[in-house]
């Protein structure tokens, strides 16, 4: 939580940080400042501090509903700064950043976080180094920064956040389900639009993103929509112009957020449209099995890679390759198990087997369970996965039901 | 063009250049892979030859859509780094760039370009700097980096794609317009949703999503509908829950960009619903003439910054603030004339007073022209922008067409 920052900062030794970027697709910024348009912006956090925000003149507005102290970039004259540097525009923005730190009182070690322009950032924080040498900027690894650490429990308003936006997901899941099931189906095998002609990945995908904006969700990351050969590579988003056939299977993996930036949800379902092959039916019912084993056993403080230990092992009992024996294996069970979510769609506890003791599921949490299959050679893939909360309790709740059915019965068309 | 890194590169005397990053919302990365789901990918190019790609093994089948040669992570053992670098994750990741640059034969001045979390990349390339010292790691100041000056100019099929996104932005546009003035009116003044009750920004703003998405355009940046005292703040992108209203200054700026990233478009008209104060519609006069008289004086090959002087002297003339003779003024024309429009909503060539003598209208550039005066305190702002393309035969084409007119007639209300 936000109040664990000046806790890590602590355990880091750092007297200050400093986050650069937008407010919107940066987490870091919008966990502090809470979102917003506001661009190319800096803000300041000592220790023990409220942090204090530098932004665009003509943003003072956007920025003043962040509720933090505001300072306009106007308050430092660019073009002396400029003429300061000889013209080196990189020097002048290290100029700028000293005299920040300087009006702050800042000093020492010195974090550096945000999303933003890496090349002009290097070059701006080697010469504000040089600038500095009182201070030491220093950079984490992004998935384990202390930011990542206090996101990493989520308090009441931000879980109801997550769920609002698990039954947007779930509702438009549902909408999808139903309007497949509701098309026609020509020859035995293709699914067909209203205009008669046969549908596309494309289709259902414009019609996922129009049910999602208008429930008032951003899909930033887009949607993984695969079917046949596709399902199989799990991070296939699924080729446009493939059509809907049935009896293939369907991974359907939608992970959108609340629109203008913010908190997402993570869910999957596997579908199979008409009937299913046994081979499919069969793979479904392994996941299923495993999904259910791992829901029914998460533990409260439970380190999360157990998980995927188990995970690995299940399926390799089963004789399928995992990564617990297989480095990088391309069919079988090929990801972890699962990992955090809130602004950032990937985030801490992470469940590889390669992961640090200290991601366990804490209360606060918020994870995905997503076990899955992947045989792309023989044309198919499983996943199912939904998004669960540590409660304070040590229940672990589903933030948003949805139901498991693998084979969708089409209305139009039985066997 | 495309075609322009490696000239860019000979003038910068860079060896080579790697991208760090996502294909989505990191325009280097997506100038040279096409875009698509590709996460935190590296891109490494040698002047002269075709970049090479890295990528995340479950997304090989994503990246070798892009046409370039691709290289699964998995060929450089994580393990092995992090144990050679006894647990470090960063020295890890800079032995593995390493890595990387002595098997594509690159060494020497190398430049760093992308959109990714800078803390950590800082810390990576800090590290990289001490480990190969026969080479010198380089950035840009973002806005003149060499991709910004190789996208200024598009070549015909990135034309195309920008005009595509003009065509639906209008056309979202006119839906607005058509909205609005169908909505009835209370007391001669607040408009009514379907509901009966007043209608407000946010109702505004979620139909234009809803319309944006089922055109198949995305809109990450938002829009800017602001009434008003907002509509006299530049970069107030309106309050939600303020409502609409008769004879008050709408300021509509609306910028989406193709759905998964890609090219955008910018355009901006102000409207008055009912009718306009006479104060207000003075404003909009002085504003559109000003935007006729550098519509009509576009010329290929000059320098954008001529026209920003052209705007501030004729505002002047009127008795406007102006950055001519106003540091950072906060009403009259508080803005610069326009800038480039591509992969980023806001590129080269740059129209500032201080902006170098390079920011020239050259066949191939996208631009915008947006001039606007602001003024808070009397609740009003007023600002008109298209889009143009500088066409190699010299003209000036606005890219979507669409009427100037500020008065917008209610259908149901009048007087």
């Amino acid at each position: 939580m936000k109040s664990d920052l000046d806790t890590r900062m602590q355990t880091n030794n750092l007297d200050a940080l400093i986050v650069i970027g937008n407010a919107t697709y940066n987490p870091p910024m919008y966990y502090l400042t809470g979102g917003g348009h506001i661009t190319g912006a800096t803000l300041i956090k000592k220790r023990g501090s409220q942090p204090v925000l530098y932004c665009n003149d003509m943003e003072r507005g956007e920025a003043s509903k962040s509720g933090l102290k505001v300072i306009p970039d106007g308050t430092y004259n660019n073009d002396s700064l400029l003429k300061e540097a000889q013209g080196d525009s990189l020097l002048a923005s290290a100029f700028r950043y000293k005299r920040m730190f300087i009006d702050q009182g800042v000093h020492g070690k010195i974090g550096l976080y945000g999303t933003a322009d890496i090349g002009s950032e290097f070059a701006i924080f080697t010469r504000l180094q040089k600038l500095m040498s009182d201070s030491e900027f220093v950079g984490e690894s992004h998935d384990n920064s202390l930011f990542m650490y206090a996101m990493e429990t989520k308090d009441d308003a931000e879980v109801a956040r997550i769920r609002r936006m698990g039954m947007i997901t779930t509702t438009v899941v549902g909408r999808v389900a139903d309007y497949l099931t509701s098309c026609q189906v020509r020859n035995d095998e293709l699914l067909l639009g209203e205009d008669g002609t046969p549908l596309t990945i494309a289709d259902v995908k414009s019609r996922i993103d129009l049910w999602l904006a208008e429930l008032g969700a951003g899909n930033p990351e887009g949607t993984i929509f695969a079917i046949g050969r596709d399902s199989g590579i799990p991070h296939s988003i699924g080729t446009p112009t493939d059509l809907l056939r049935l009896g293939q299977t369907i991974v359907f993996d939608i992970y959108p957020c609340e629109a203008g930036g913010g908190y997402f949800y993570d869910f999957t379902r596997t579908w199979s449209l008409g009937y299913a092959t046994p081979q499919a039916q069969k793979l479904y019912d392994e996941v299923k099995t495993v999904f259910e084993k791992v829901r029914d056993n998460l533990d409260l403080n439970a380190p999360f890679k157990d998980y995927q230990r188990l995970v690995c092992e299940e399926f390799e009992k089963n004789g399928h390759q995992t990564p617990l024996h297989t480095p990088a294996p391309v069919e079988g069970y090929v990801h972890s198990i699962g990992h955090g979510v809130g602004l950032n769609i990937h985030e801490r506890p992470f469940s590889r087997l390669t992961s640090s003791d200290d991601n366990i599921l804490k209360p606060g949490v918020v994870i995905t369970s997503e076990p899955g299959l992947y045989y792309p050679e023989k044309g198919m893939g499983v996943r199912i996965e939904d998004t669960f909360w540590v409660r304070p309790d040590g229940i672990m709740e589903v933030l948003a039901e949805y139901p498991y059915d693998f084979v969708l019965k089409m209305k139009n068309w039985g066997r």
